[in-house]
């Protein structure tokens, strides 16, 4: 779908902007950013490149400082030209939370609760970007698959700009979701498969439907978006990062973008050249990338028979695989799987001990959390960083039956 | 259970502190603010009273903004006294998302999303501060009758706190409330009656638990806990207060904290005298508030056989009757019933239209708004704010059941 609409250079850009080019970040070949694109000739995601020297001499610290929170903030460092494009629905500076009672002796332990953006999860980062520049670059049609949060961020943002989205998902995708999407505007079908099932049929739908593909990576700017969680906690920390971050991965989108905005932050001269050990977490039902780090590859082939309970992790294939990998080993990171039933612990020890309802995707780093400090692969000490992508809310939750009947005497000794 | 714990006065008082002492707002009789309060001898609610002067020169709107957003941030305004007691989940400022398609011609129509707190309602607000001043002043053991996000809001914070909570909510109550409250270490039953059935089980088993009675109004903080909506909500207008609030209307306590809250701000110099019209919205199934408002009532007598869909405001009686209505007729305001269907419709309407899924009760004031614009009791210019109480994510949907068969070649031209 690449370089078929051509920008309108007349338009007004009233946005400082510093994007330079796309880059190929397989091949590192080059592309204008004015133009409609999917993936590069390559077949791998194209990157966002800025003009970082402009970009630091037009915004500071204090300014970012004195602006209200949200991700929108984080304007010089997106590819978004003019403020009309911006879609929003109400971002916020998503919270860090320490885990007091849970930390390892000595150490830090932090969550990210990504659940309180629009949508109730972090995919409204990436989402709200690339509908705001398929509006810049005036396409009307998008297409995507889903395991739930990211079609919801996408029929949201997409209706609020008044565009049309058709949306896949596996057919045992939280039933909420699938509602959600639905009820915010989008058009939604279940799928007898997984989310590359579904990404299939969006591939194969473009040419006779006209739809924009916005699958993880397939288009350039929900990397942007994504890359903000990285900003924010730097932000948030005082311009500093922590000692190792914990991400729930599927296609990777975030630990990239992450990565991507560290490299960023690093050559305006805002952060050291110090990087968290970045944690790739997965479910042993589906553990592709585990594997591939683990056996020394720069490619993560097809998962068989993928399954897991954390639904936004259960991605048997990424087209970004090898940069989730680069930027794992990079960071002298490393990539974990946790088995299902640790998840469902994981998640009832957090809600019991400190209150806060994960949702499976952030158990599952808490889970590898715990097991990285008992295996000794990173220190007690260390202060971590664990993303919670989703509100809890949207998982079922086990059932419970306890009643009364206020009709009957009630034994107050026995509650 | 007034009275029979002393604060004690040598543990370091770390917090700015202003309250002077707690006043009944029925007969204004004063009692000491250091000790445990329930109703006043009265049966009615306790007000907290702050030296206001003092507090003016302690804090400014410049060092308000310099702080990081969340409610615990207007701290001065509050009768936390140490650090240490502060209960937090990672608070946010919410956010004011303009309805650019749905506003009236001419005016301007805001939602107040506080959907993103902890625990994904307004609710959060109240009960952290209950659970705070719970913890500074001793009491282990908390009781509360709910309709739902109030008691998933207790449990959370008390759980962070260390404490314990027993909560009774009617039969009817969304699944995943029941489970929240549980999962995050509450203690939960389901009852065959409404919320006020439940809180008579509260009530009655105060004496042989040794519980804390934490309903509505019941205790003193948590209106100041809804006050910060006020605060908050002005603040973000840049210390304005809009034409008219609708707020979703079951106990009362957040039409009853704003009022409070624009009192106060007034009375220091930071707003004028300018009031927002306040509309308690009601169902036309549970309107006890509407009935009395229309009769020129002061008190509100229960209301039988309630039934909404929106749960969170089916309350057929209300112990703050007359805090709510002396609000509402002192601003111009007034209380209006809207029918579940407009309420349903509503809430599609503005999924649809704008990408915003709002719970029934925010729904609920969607309705109340356009049907007050047509009826001209409010003007279409007017900038109006709808409080949008908690998450949609906790309601139930309409189920979506379109579905594809990846095994079988698919026809784009009817998708
Ligand atoms: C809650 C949740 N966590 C994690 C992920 C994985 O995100 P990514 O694709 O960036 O790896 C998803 C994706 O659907 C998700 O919904
Ligand atoms: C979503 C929602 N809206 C409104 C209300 C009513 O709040 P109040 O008791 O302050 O009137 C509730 C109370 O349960 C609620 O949960």
């Amino acid at each position: 779908m690449s370089g078929h609409f051509v920008f309108d250079p007349a338009i007004e850009n009233d946005f400082p902007n510093f994007v330079t080019h796309l880059e190929c970040s397989y091949t590192g070949e080059t592309f204008p950013s004015n133009q409609i694109h999917g993936l590069s000739p390559a077949g791998k995601p194209l990157l966002v490149r800025y003009d970082l020297p402009a970009l630091a001499t037009s915004v500071s610290k204090d300014a970012l400082a004195a602006r209200p929170g949200g991700f929108w903030k984080y304007r010089e460092f997106l590819p978004v030209r003019q403020s009309s494009n911006v879609v929003s629905l109400g971002e916020v500076m998503t919270p860090l939370i320490p885990l007091h009672k849970l930390a390892a002796k000595g150490g830090e332990l932090l969550i990210k609760d990504e659940g309180r953006l629009p949508t109730g999860s972090f995919k409204a980062r990436g989402l709200a970007l690339a509908v705001a520049m398929a509006k810049e670059l005036g396409i009307r049609r998008l297409a995507m698959p889903t395991n739930g949060n990211a079609g919801a961020a996408m029929a949201a943002y997409a209706t609020r700009a008044g565009m049309e989205t058709t949306i896949f998902c596996p057919d045992d995708t939280p039933e909420v979701n699938v509602s959600e999407i639905e009820y915010q505007g989008g058009k939604v079908y279940r799928v007898n498969g997984l989310i590359n099932d579904c990404g299939k049929i969006v591939g194969e739908g473009k040419e006779p439907t006209g739809w924009f593909d916005c699958s993880t990576l397939k288009e350039p700017y929900r990397i942007e978006g994504k890359k903000t969680m990285g900003l924010e906690l730097a932000e948030q920390l005082g311009w500093d990062v922590p000692d190792v971050i914990f991400y729930p991965t599927g296609g990777g989108t975030g630990l990239i973008g992450m990565w991507k905005a560290f490299a960023e932050l690093e050559a305006i001269g805002w952060i050291g050249s110090k990087r968290p050990k970045m944690v790739a977490v997965q479910s042993t039902g589906c553990a592709p990338i585990v594997k591939a780090f683990e056996d020394g590859e720069e490619h993560a082939p097809l998962w068989e028979n993928a399954f897991t309970i954390a639904s936004g992790i259960r991605v048997p294939v990424a087209v970004g695989d090898f940069l989730i990998l680069r930027a794992v080993r990079e960071s002298g990171g490393f990539a974990i799987a946790v088995e299902d039933k640790d998840i469902v612990q994981a998640q009832a020890e957090v809600a019991r001990e400190e209150g806060l309802l994960l949702c499976p995707e952030g158990a599952a780093t808490f889970a590898a959390y715990k097991q990285s400090v008992a295996e000794g692969r990173i220190k007690a000490s260390d202060r971590a960083v664990l993303y919670n992508c989703a509100t809890g809310l949207k998982y079922p939750m086990p059932v419970i039956s306890r009643r009364l009947d206020k009709n009957q005497p009630i034994d107050y000794s026995s509650i």
